[in-house]
């Protein structure tokens, strides 16, 4: 299993707006080898931002690796984005290898 | 859903050393109400240090916190740790709620 998070950092107050783009966004991933799971979660608040992560699971890093590469992939970012006001910084990708 | 994960900064060269001490660790999960899945994951790896994150899935973050409060987590972590060397830091908690 291979899991792929990014980390976005929203401004206070536009947690809402943050979320309405996702909910509105074509993710294209229902038919993608490998893909098992995709959610958006929201972690911690802090002084100025509201730390959310998407997070999808995957069979195996070499399948999330070959969606990226894909026409699928190019297709889902092109919608990607919003408001840049709302993000404090880009988005943060870290990849996790199921160890246990 | 409710996603517990805790991210450990681990010292360069003990990788190995963090996840025996993971695969010896009885974690008394298995009969707790609302627990879902758990794994240990490995994420990427720094100058000096890789990341890793204990990941559970709960049904919900009230299951996620009677369980904080449990005799099973008080067990499960009592054999927590390992030698202080192995880390940079403490390990960092992030609680994310399902939103999509």
């Amino acid at each position: 299993m291979f899991i792929a998070m990014n980390r976005f950092k929203i401004a206070t107050g536009s947690e809402n707006e943050f979320i309405d783009i996702w909910k509105k966004r074509e993710t294209y991933l229902d038919n993608v080898p490998g893909f098992k799971e995709f959610h958006l979660l929201q972690g911690p608040s802090h002084d100025d931002y509201t730390l959310f992560a998407s997070h999808s699971v995957w069979e195996s890093r070499e399948a999330f690796e070959t969606w990226t590469k894909s026409e699928a992939f190019r297709k889902a970012h092109t919608t990607a984005g919003g408001a840049k006001g709302i993000y404090l910084g880009p988005p943060q990708f870290e990849g996790f290898d199921e160890v246990i």
